[in-house]
């Protein structure tokens, strides 16, 4: 669109980005965009969409929110950006709603760990092209509101997944607010996001939920934890997180992590044949290269 | 034993525990136990025995140890104690040389990962008993005599786990060296310790090590690294740890591994049915019960 006047476009220096953002489930991710962004300068006013009064409560108290409501319809009224920060599932369930009250003024986003099928019901729910499917890679164990940190975005990267439907002023004004908290911008194809994500979150979830299921399904499971090492409990930490949460991210991108799981599957299958085989070998080669790949990971300071 | 003169009783206050203390392999363990043991007058002379030259040179210009050499009989004279810190394999080794090379007074230990076949080895070259198998569970994912730090064992476990024919002289007066490093003194039979450790450090590393390797199997793995989130970060920390000490442990504790690792498959299998099923009930349970098993975990401060 290249109306000097659309409102997708970026405003002039000087004015917030956005007056009044919606941030529609005012949780860890959430409460933390809605701090860093007012934080910024980037909002005028924050208003949280959220179903939990207990959250509600605790998101005014901390002041994450300037304002707070359990209704959609109130919260979104006169919403210039409204971000999607539920679980992935109710995402996807909230899109047609929110296209049937929002004004026509309003970019929408989301921030959900899953994109293919949030994109497709963005996509269907906004034929316009003013929904922006996006995922902030960032997180911590503990979750709501009361975990929220102006600097959580800090150094992350922000995945916009645009399809050839979205709106490519939107996701220039969208991606100025995450770059605004301090997020790199990155763009992928959807697919190829959830791939990636499967890889690098999803199955490290699953296979450190795998391991704390093994050791209590042992004898004297309980009692074995109790001489944890650093490693252990570095390597759950993530085992800590929200079970629905992660349920429905399982779910979601099941098809993908299934594929990633057979992977990681013949790997430790190849590990442990060479324990077994007494392989020095191939055990010294294949551990040598892991350490290797570890070393590729990104360190944020 | 009940001689009040013997050697393998502790020294009346005031004394320091040992006089000499010979740390042969003076790396992250070996060196953190020789600035600790000193710090807190435990000791009044470190002598190292390293067999890397680069590590000698760092270990006296780090302050590690008083003196260091790489002659095994020369750094073992006139000790009165003398702690085994190499790989669990040269761990075994090297017993019957210490056996031969040592005075008659020195109390030897060692603090390999694995116990059976070390506790095996120590009693064959040590009828009189004054060889005890401990563990101090501690670690960093760096290595080496520069990583040694004098507060490593603060809050940790040492396991002790003595035979029938190790001295209880000889396990108080190096569990009282433990003690005054900061850990607690926790006795285990060795193939109950070799089972915790199985299930809390080497499956957990060895599970580390299939990750980065199944990632870095995938196509462009190496850029799907480049998206790890603090999940992955955390997780494959271990994986960063030495191959060839790991290697070691993982066929020397070989049995453990396989049997832990064989619940650990099929916890793992579980989920992957529920997630493929799209099995709500089951998945939500076993994550639940995972994510309250984490929370078992001791903290460290």
């Amino acid at each position: 669109m290249d109306n000097p006047h659309s409102p997708f476009r970026i405003p002039h220096s000087g004015e917030p980005l956005f007056r009044r953002m919606a941030v529609v489930g005012v949780g860890l991710i959430g409460g933390s965009l809605a701090l860093a962004a007012r934080k910024a300068g980037l909002v005028e006013t924050v208003v949280g969409v959220e179903t939990d009064p207990v959250h509600r409560e605790m998101a005014l108290a901390t002041g994450v929110v300037d304002r707070v409501t359990g209704v959609l319809a109130e919260g979104l009224a006169r919403a210039e950006l409204a971000v999607l920060a539920v679980p992935v599932n109710e995402i996807v369930g909230l899109l047609p709603e929110v296209a049937r009250q929002v004004n026509g003024a309003c970019l929408v986003t989301d921030v959900g760990s899953v994109k293919g099928p949030i994109l497709a019901a963005g996509d269907a729910a906004f034929p316009d092209g003013r929904f922006v499917a996006g995922h902030p890679i960032a997180g911590r164990e503990r979750s709501g509101p009361a975990a929220a940190r102006p600097d959580l975005f800090d150094q992350a990267n922000w995945i916009a997944t645009p399809s050839a439907r979205t709106d490519a002023g939107a996701v220039e004004r969208i991606s100025a607010l995450w770059r605004g908290v301090g997020a790199s911008v990155v763009r992928m194809e959807a697919a190829w996001h959830d791939e990636v994500l499967a890889t690098v979150s999803h199955l490290p979830h699953l296979v450190a939920y795998a391991l704390m299921d093994a050791v209590l399904g042992m004898e004297r499971g309980e009692e074995r934890l109790k001489f944890s090492a650093g490693g252990l409990r570095d390597f759950t930490r993530v085992a800590a997180s929200h079970p629905r949460m992660w349920r429905d991210i399982f779910l979601m991108n099941r098809e993908q992590i299934l594929r990633v799981l057979a992977a990681y599957r013949e790997s430790l299958a190849g590990l442990e044949a060479a324990i077994r085989d007494r392989d020095d070998d191939t055990l010294i080669a294949r551990l040598a290269r892991a350490r290797a790949a570890r070393e590729e990971i990104p360190h944020r300071p």
